[in-house]
């Protein structure tokens, strides 16, 4: 079959209707989006679903960011800007979006978009952006990972982190995790972490102490906000980073400084939707030279649940339970 | 004068006697100690007093460090280790010593020793190697401080300070500061600072800002304690340091989580006595080549007060006091 070559001017996504739980996401009728020079526009199969799109629709709707959430995408790609080289349309691919995931067409910077691996489907590939770009900011960019040195994921079944430790373990660093359950802590441990501790149960930097002789970790990526200051700066290696990716409200975080000090210690963190563009792109370039060759067979995505896309609501009910572990996606068509 | 061979076996030194005020600061006879196989021995000219000696006095005796404080002396080479190279008796030298600074011989590594700069005194020269050492730790190696960047002094006018400020504005980097008063203030600029800031009376934060242009600067060195966590992350520029070099007791520091993530702001620090000393040697031979040059014509120690070494405990009082400018040197023969 040939690409079709009409795009309609018309699509369906999800708006974020008001602030509120989400019984506010509603379907909705809305322009397809033109394609900006350097854009690509994608018709999408399947968007993921992330704890961003959850704090966005808390908020409610707000001037400064696209109307209908979905930060990451897979479909095939419909039209391409006039600057954009090596992407074409029919292509299929998966992409970081600055949001407007939600929704049968999405626009994408052409830097952030990056085929779906060869070992993998069409509606998989929607789990991959936001995790690995997020991995790779975070673990090279913003705590400079060196070989050998090993890593600390809070929440290791989280999107982000299931997807952190296995490539993270495949590039050979030795990956703790904790997880807010046992089944949980198994599931992560199959993914490739050497162990994984139950945080409702286990003190976890005496047991990160523990199994690294005393010494402690390299870098510890943390999602919880700013509960472990003092534990995760216990946990840590003279001139080990703490990573924050998750602000969990407003509220400051308290770190013992003599012990900072003490080792040298960085305490950092990062938000990825605001990267310039340029940063982005080459994040993509890495990945697609260091992890793509190896995804669909060493590192999986975890599906934990698919929805249609008028259930987005259901999904964030599902995401904001919290039992499950891996990524939901929306399918889209 | 044939240079002397012997070396008496008993010499002064100052003890901390007890936990305590200057008072507890006593004279005592001492054995000179033997020179160790990597080690220089030192017949000490003057020894630099630091905040760091009156926080050792506060603690006590206490078996993890020599009983005599005193972190840096300028002096005359009397032995030499069998693995020592490039140095010899009879040179004159200043050096971080780790501890023993206080008396009429003192230890160093041999890493840790430097000639006296060409255009310096010997006695002058004890005010170099602590401020030194920790302004190229700092900057330079804890908070990687680039071509071009901008940077904040707390304490402009502190024994680090007053050389900090002198050594970054020589490199190329705009230099702001904080003193305590308006006096100490001028004295900053004249040293080479763009702007000094009455912290009493400015609040530096919007100061530094306004200064430039909203931007904010590249790295703070904080010798303040916990006390600015938020205004410092404020005063940053995206991606901008905070290294801390003082703890302040031993109370927790409050950061905006939220903030530091949006910038990808670095928290840290460090503490130079339990650097290895091959660090230490590293540092030692970055100051030859960048800094030793220009000590005493473009950079020069600003001595605040000398005193003789018996009245070590009035140099302690003075420092606490905080109303002096630049460094307190304590002549000891
Ligand atoms: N800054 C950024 O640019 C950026 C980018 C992507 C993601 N993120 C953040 O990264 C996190 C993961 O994203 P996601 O979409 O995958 O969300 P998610 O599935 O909701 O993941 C949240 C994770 O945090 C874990 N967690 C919560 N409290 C914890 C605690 N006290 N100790 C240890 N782990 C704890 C949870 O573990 P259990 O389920 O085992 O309890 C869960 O795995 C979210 O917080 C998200 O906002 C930030
Ligand atoms: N971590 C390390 O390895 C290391 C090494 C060397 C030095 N240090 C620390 O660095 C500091 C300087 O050492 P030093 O021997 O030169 O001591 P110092 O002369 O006593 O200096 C203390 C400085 O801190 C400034 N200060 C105090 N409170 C402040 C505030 N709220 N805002 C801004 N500045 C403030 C003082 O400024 P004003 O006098 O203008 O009030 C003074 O210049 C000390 O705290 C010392 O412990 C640490």
């Amino acid at each position: 079959m040939p690409f079709p070559d009409t795009v309609p001017a018309q699509q369906t996504g999800i708006l974020i209707s008001a602030a509120g739980g989400p019984e506010v996401l509603l379907p909705a009728t809305l322009p397809v989006p033109a394609c900006g020079p350097g854009e690509v526009l994608i018709r999408v199969a399947c968007a993921g679903v992330n704890r961003h799109d959850i704090n966005q629709r808390r908020r409610g709707p707000d001037p400064s960011h696209r109307p209908v959430p979905g930060l990451e995408v897979s479909g095939v790609v419909v039209r391409t800007g006039a600057q954009v080289a090596g992407v074409a349309a029919g292509d299929e691919v998966c992409a970081l979006v600055d949001g407007g995931g939600y929704a049968q067409y999405a626009l994408a910077d052409a830097g952030q978009v990056l085929p779906v691996p060869a070992a993998m489907s069409l509606r998989d590939a929607a789990a991959l952006p936001e995790a690995l770009f997020t991995t790779v900011h975070n673990f090279f960019n913003v705590a400079r990972l060196a070989p050998g040195e090993s890593v600390l994921i809070h929440g290791g079944t989280s999107g982000v982190g299931t997807l952190a430790i296995q490539l993270l373990s495949w590039l050979g660093h030795r990956v703790y995790t904790t997880c807010g359950s046992d089944a949980k802590c198994a599931m992560a441990e199959a993914l490739g972490a050497a162990q994984a501790f139950n945080y409702r149960e286990t003190a976890f930097e005496q047991a990160v102490l523990a199994a690294t002789g005393g010494r402690g970790v390299d870098v510890i990526l943390d999602m919880a906000g700013p509960d472990y200051g003092r534990r995760n700066v216990a946990a840590l290696a003279r001139r080990g980073r703490v990573v924050h990716l998750a602000p969990g409200g407003n509220a400051d975080i308290a770190l013992p400084l003599r012990e900072l000090m003490r080792k040298e210690a960085v305490v950092t963190g990062s938000l990825l939707r605001p990267l310039p563009d340029a940063e982005k792109a080459e994040i993509a370039r890495w990945l697609l030279a260091r992890a793509w060759p190896v995804l669909g067979t060493r590192i999986r995505p975890q599906i934990a649940l698919r929805l249609p896309l008028a259930q987005a609501g259901e999904a964030h009910a599902a995401l904001e339970r919290g039992d499950l572990a891996g990524k939901i996606l929306l399918d889209v068509q």
